[in-house]
This record gives structure tokens, sequence and C-alpha cells, in this order.
């Protein structure tokens, strides 16, 4: 079987299980697709090669003896390169910690291989996640292979790049303004950012305590859904993790969308997003009414407000992470995370709390909403991939956190599904929200919309 | 029966549904109360004495009717003078609200008369709430009813002055660092302040909108909890109360302590704590001890540094909140205030950001002590009420908070009993906290406490 990297975890856990296929295959395919493509994409700062054989040889051992942990059982997955990993440096894409060996995985590391899960390596990422269009300048850009002279969003664009290359099957990652959602729109893969409080932070390196979110990536939603499982769960030992009930994400996955209400926002609050985004999650909407729901437009209000106090809140709380580095070695930031590190240490006290005031009363108007709604549609980002050459990001910021911002400081779980391609042939993505902990209705909604349509089918062109 | 204002609402309940008493008696008593002794405590800053006796008359035809709508019916109740009141001033002791008149009730005042609750008036209390003993420059001091030379603490301080002296029967006070608990602790009456986001704060006039929790003041702990059964629940106009299901707080009131494990706060906790305030804290313990209890010494950690990240957040709020008219009008403050404004507004993102994260950690401490007990004890304050003439207001504000502040940055149900006197004749109070939502595991705390001894049942001299 020469393409094992095409397989979706999904089928991968099956044929593992009938032991068609072992885990050391499995992640030689993988090891192979990284040495032979990754010079060309950048996707990984660090590969884990022995580290992967040695847990895919531990888990054929497991499944000879009948021992399956879970449907992740030997499955090659990489990490967001913030993700502490115990003996494996964790540079959350800054100089600062080139070196840095954790002493302990993250929680959602440990969950990872407790279900089975092989590590491949650590995956690039934006300078210490803040910004989702900036060029890492200590690990260099990843590239979207769908195009390598274009960006793939982020800040966890290593990993949706690993994912649409066929480098991994699946990935963490992080989204404290859209990190996990707007590079796998980008870059035509899934990603999840779950409900705030859903997944352990314990041992992620943070951007904003307040906003951050760990959540799978991966190419279909059974896959998103399958990682979540594994992850998800209250974690004392992260003082912003909460103790909600973990649905069994797999049991309803598949009962569709007939008889829901469904919410499309409307058009304005996309900015002035690019027609073919536009018509694509419009055609998306009209595939759910096929499917039997009802789609009503919605106005989302102050929903570019909140994508403001989203932004003001991460950098002034990037700044408080980063205190006592910014002092000490302000040059060993690059310069576009040091401008603005320095421009959120600048904000008040008052600007601070002001923006937590509007987050509160943000949030109660999305539950509203949700009372009458299933889910809500919009377009993860109003535009497709930029090229990296001659980017203005933080132009480009603004207008790629547009869609996903909003949902970060209101802390409700979005996902991002491919819904489209543009004209010039690069991946257009549909975000899929629902009220606090309906994790298990997004992933029905995006589940239902993926087998209606192909486009999480399509692969890069030569990869 | 000349001594209706000596009655508890629980008492006066009965009468009132034997139609033994009639709202009007029973509400005409404490008028008469208030035009008598009021002069001496300056416990109302206004009082509504028309409006009273008109919801007197309409509670006594509906009890005529049959028509009982709750054991607060025809109850004479006060309101510290931040809860909006329809057509009543509400100052927030303020002179910029001097001639206030709001539109509409604040919810829980709304809850209270559609329990058939009886407004009496509404009740002095600090410059905007803010501070625990500054002497309010515009309306002067509340004056404690066991020694008017003193203090009787805040900001809540009319609601303790008036419920002592039998002025009213309950009342409604705000709590963001102690301001509840405090006076009702130098004031020898019991004040439960119930976990963030139980009760709405729509029409209260914030002080905090992160720390500020509404609750009852009452003579017993039975009082409080039907005042609090009254005022408890979810508001969706109020974009930090929490759906939360709210128990039935007087089934379970009687049951006692018999096996429980409760945690008694090491006195170094206390700082230097009057030695008579230890004692009577200690009796206390021993009390709980005798009715069934076992009692372990805790470690607070870091409840002092939890007291002062209190302080900062309360003030850094507050000058958020006041900014235009701390722009516009700063000599309309109180001196007092506007240094503490000032000192708030001073604050950086990064400090209210850190004092946050302090607020998770410790939220998260807090939650694990109680999964090893069912309420914790400590002392209300650590001190005695203070003289009003010569009072160092700072100094005294960081004793009186000392105890009380860790719970407001916590969110945690926290009640105060009277629990001793001391050799000058001042009530010395009782803290009982518990985890959040355990409302009703305060009150039958409480309740068992009050029942085995009787200091709720002594009277200031003289009144």
């Amino acid at each position: 079987m020469s393409d094992l990297f095409r397989l979706t975890i999904e089928d991968a856990a099956d044929l593992l299980a009938r032991r068609e296929i072992s885990a050391v295959e499995l992640t030689s395919a993988h090891l192979d697709r990284i040495a032979t493509h990754d010079t060309r994409l950048n996707s990984f700062i660090t590969v884990t090669a022995d580290h992967a054989l040695a847990q895919a040889r531990a888990a054929d051992n497991e499944l000879a003896r009948g021992a399956r942990r879970s449907p992740l059982h030997g499955i090659p997955i990489a990490l967001k390169d913030l993700y502490d990993t115990a003996g494996v440096r964790t540079t959350a894409g800054a100089t600062f910690f080139a070196e840095r060996m954790p002493d302990v995985d993250a929680r959602a590391v440990t969950l990872l291989y407790q279900a089975g899960a092989v590590l491949l390596g650590k995956l690039n990422m934006h300078e210490w996640a803040l910004g989702v269009t900036n060029i890492n300048p200590h690990y260099g850009p990843s590239r979207n292979p769908w195009d390598t002279s274009r960006i793939t969003g982020g800040s966890s664009g290593g990993a949706a790049a690993a994912l649409a290359a066929g480098l991994c099957m699946g990935a963490l990652g992080s989204d404290t303004g859209g990190s996990i959602r707007i590079p796998a729109s980008l870059c035509g893969i899934v990603g999840f950012k779950p409900t705030f409080g859903r997944v352990s932070l314990q041992g992620v390196v943070p951007l904003s305590w307040n906003l951050d979110h760990a959540g799978p990536m991966a190419r279909t939603v059974t896959d998103a859904a399958l990682l979540l499982q594994a992850i998800a769960g209250y974690d004392p030992d992260d003082p912003v993790s909460v103790a909600a009930p973990v649905d069994d994400l797999l049991a309803s996955i598949d009962a569709g969308v007939g008889g829901w209400r469904i919410a499309l926002a409307d058009d304005a609050h996309f900015g002035n997003a690019d027609a073919e985004v536009l018509a694509s999650v419009h055609r998306a909407a009209g595939v759910f009414e096929e499917l039997g729901a009802r789609v009503e437009r919605v106005d989302l209000g102050r929903g570019q407000d909140a994508a403001q106090m989203n932004a003001l809140m991460t950098t002034s709380d990037a700044a408080a992470f980063h205190r006592d580095r910014l002092r000490a070695h302000p040059e060993q930031f690059g310069a576009d995370v040091r401008m603005r590190l320095e421009r959120g240490a600048a904000f008040t006290s008052t600007e601070y709390i002001l923006a937590r005031r509007f987050q509160s009363e943000w949030r109660r108007q999305l539950e509203r909403l949700f009372e009458q709604f299933d889910v809500l549609l919009t377009p993860t980002t109003p535009i497709t991939a930029l090229p990296i050459e001659g980017l203005d990001s933080v132009e480009a910021a603004r207008q790629l956190t547009r869609c996903t911002a909003p949902f970060n400081l209101a802390g409700l779980p979005a996902l991002s599904a491919p819904c489209g391609m543009s004209a010039a042939g690069l991946p257009i993505g549909l975000q899929i929200v629902a009220a606090p902990w309906r994790e298990a209705h997004v992933l029905r909604a995006g589940k239902a919309f993926e087998r209606a349509t192909s486009w999480h089918r399509q692969t890069p062109p030569g990869w």
C-alpha cells in the first residue's frame, strides 16, 4: 500500500485494528513523506523519528496482544510546537525557547499517548503564537501545499500544511483569534476550536490566559472528533479548565441536520470578503437546506467590535505573560511580535476591563442567538491564502481574523471545514459555530456537510 | 404587640399568614422606629413611607383573599441605596446620583416585590460602595447601634445598623470585598454573600463587574435564607449571571452538621487579630465539634495575596466604570474615593491581567480545599467596630477586608453570623464559606451554629 499517507484516521484505525497495516508501516510512510517533502513546506521544526518508531513498535506489540487503546492506537500525529513534550524540545516558535526541553508532557499530549497515538514531531508556528500572518523570523515560514508561494495562515500553520500534504494524520493546534481555523481554511483541512475550558491548557505555552483554546486539526470531521474525544475533559491543573460533562462525540455524528434551524451571518459581517468566498458559503447554506435544515440570515451586531476586543486582549495578555522577557531581552523577539507586545503592554487596566465587560455582553448575546439556532455559519476567512512575498501582515491579520476572533472572545465551539475552491485553485473554509459545550452539534453539522459534498477529498496538486 | 420590630421574618411570616398581625401594622411599627431612632443612626438615605404603606395595604388585601405569595409576603425590608427602584431615588451614596430616579426596578427588587415584600426605604452606604470604612462625605456616616460613636463597617453599613436596631426586618446589600459581611460582623447581624453569578446584578450600580455580589442581610440565618431564596436565579439581562440550578435553601437548613468535615483557617491567616476574636472563633469551632463535625486546621496559602489582588481589581474596575465622571467632574467625588479611583486608573493592563490569573489559580486552590471539607470557618473581621473619630480608613480597610475579600476573588458563598461579644460589648462575627453554588451548605452550618448558641438573640443595649 503506497498511499498510506492518504488514509484518514478513521480508515487507518480500521486497518490497524484488523492488522492489515502496522503502526510501524504507517509511521514510516509519514516519516518518509516528511523527509522527502518538508524541505519545501517547512512545516516541522523538530522531527522525532526515533521516538515515533519506538512508539509505533510499542503500539504494534500491544495490538498483537489484542490490547487496542482507542481508535488513535498507532496513528501518527504531530503537535504545534507549543505543546510541552518531555525530552523533546518545545520552541513555541521563539529563540528564547530554541533549546527548551520540558520535563513533562502537556496534559493533552499525555492523553493522546494514553490513546495510543504516535508522535512524528513538532510543527512550525508563528513566534509565540502571536499573529496569524507574520513570518517566523527564527524558523522561517511554513508554506501552503496548494501554492508554496503562499502563506498557510497561522499561528498553527505548520499543522495545516503538514495535514494538507499528507505528512501527518492529525495534529493539535491552538487558537486564540483563529489560529486553528484560519490555517485550516487556507490549507483546505478541518480545524476545530472547542469551547473555552474544554481541553486542558496545562503544558501549552500561553498566548492569552483568557482566549487560548487547544484543539484538533485533521483532514475530516470524524478525524477531528476522534482527536478531540481523546483530549477533552476537566483538568484541575489548568485553572481555566471547566468541569463540564464530555459527550460521546461520535455517537450522533452521522445523525444529520434534518429539522435544524441554522443561522447564516449577514454578508455585512464579513467586510469586503472575496465574492467567491461568499458564493461558496451561500452554496454551503443551500446544501444544509437540501439536508432538511431551515437557514435564516442573522445580524451579528457588534461582531466587528468583538474581533477588535479580542485583539486588544490577546496582545495585552501576551505582554503580561512575556513582561520579564520583554524587559530583559527585547532584541530576541521578532520585530513584528515585539511591536505587538509593546502595544499590548501600553493598554491601561481601564481599556482591558472595558474589553472584558464587552466580552461578557458579547457572550450573552450569542447565547441568546443559540436559543434560536442549532448552529451558525460564516466563512472562516473572508479571503483565500495570500502570497508570502510583499505581505502586509497587519492588514492581512485584520482581515483573516474577522470571522474567527469573535468566537474566541465568546469561547464558543467553532469548526472550519473545506467548502469550495477559488478560481486560482485555493481552498475556501466554512465556519460552523454552536452554543457552549455543544461540540457534538458542530461535528454533526460538519459531518453532514462533508458527506453531502466532496471538498475534503480534494488534495493539493502534486502532493 | 408593641415589639413587632423584634420579630424575625420567619416568625412574622407565620403571624401574617395566620392574620394575627397585618402587614400595615408591621410596616407602621418599622416606620415609627425609623422616625424615632434614625436621626441617631443615619441608616436610611430615603424613607419611602407612602410607598411602603401602599404596598402593605395591597399585601393585606391579598392575604385577606387567601393569596399569599411567599414567606416574605407583607414583610418590610429595605435596600442598600444602589439597587435601582422605579420612581424612588437611588443615590449609590454619591452626589452625582443625588437626584437620580430610575425608571425600572433592579431585577432583585422586582423579585422581592413579586414575593410580597414591602419597601421601607433606601439604606445609607459608602460612596459608590467603594471602601469599607470611609465616611460618606455626602450623606454622613451610619452609626453602630452597639455604640453610636463607632463605625458600622461598610459599604452596606446602613443595612446592618437598621437591622441591628430593629428599623427593618431584612435588607439587600452588596459585597465586593466584604461589604455585606463586614457590617454584619461589626453590627451583630447575619450577612450572606452568595456565589458569584447567583443573584442578578441587573439594576445594581456596579463597583466591580468581576467581584460584585448581591445578597441578603437579616437577623437570623433562616431569614437570610428566605430572602436569598426569593432573589436567587439566572438572569439573561445580567451578563455575569450564571444558569446554575437553585436549591431549595430551606429544605435541609435544619439537618445539622453531624459527620461533616469542617476546615478552620490557621490563625496566621488573620494577621494581628484581636485575641477575643480568635477566642470566639475557636469556641465556635468547638461548637461545631460538639454538633458532630470534625474540625481541622488548614493553611490558606496565598490568602493574603488574594485580599490584595481583590483590592487592585476593585479599584481598577471602579475606575473603568467611573472613567467619564472622573475625567469630567473629579471634584464631585469624596477625597477618599477619588484617591482610590485615581490609583485604580493607574494600574496597567499587565497588572490587572496578572491579578486575574492569580484569581483563576486561587479559585482552583479553594475548589480543591472544598473537595476535602464541607465548609471553612474564619473570623469575618479580625477586629470589632472601630471609633469613627480618628479613623485611619486605609489601614482599617486593609484589616477589615483581610478575611472576607479572598472569597470575593474566588466567588464563593460566604456568610457572617454573630459568634461572640467583646469585653467592650461589641459583636464578633464568624465567617462560614463553602464551594461554589453550595449556599444551602453554608446556611445549614450557620443555622446549626445559631441553634446551639444565642449570639443572634443579643440586641444592642437601649434598642
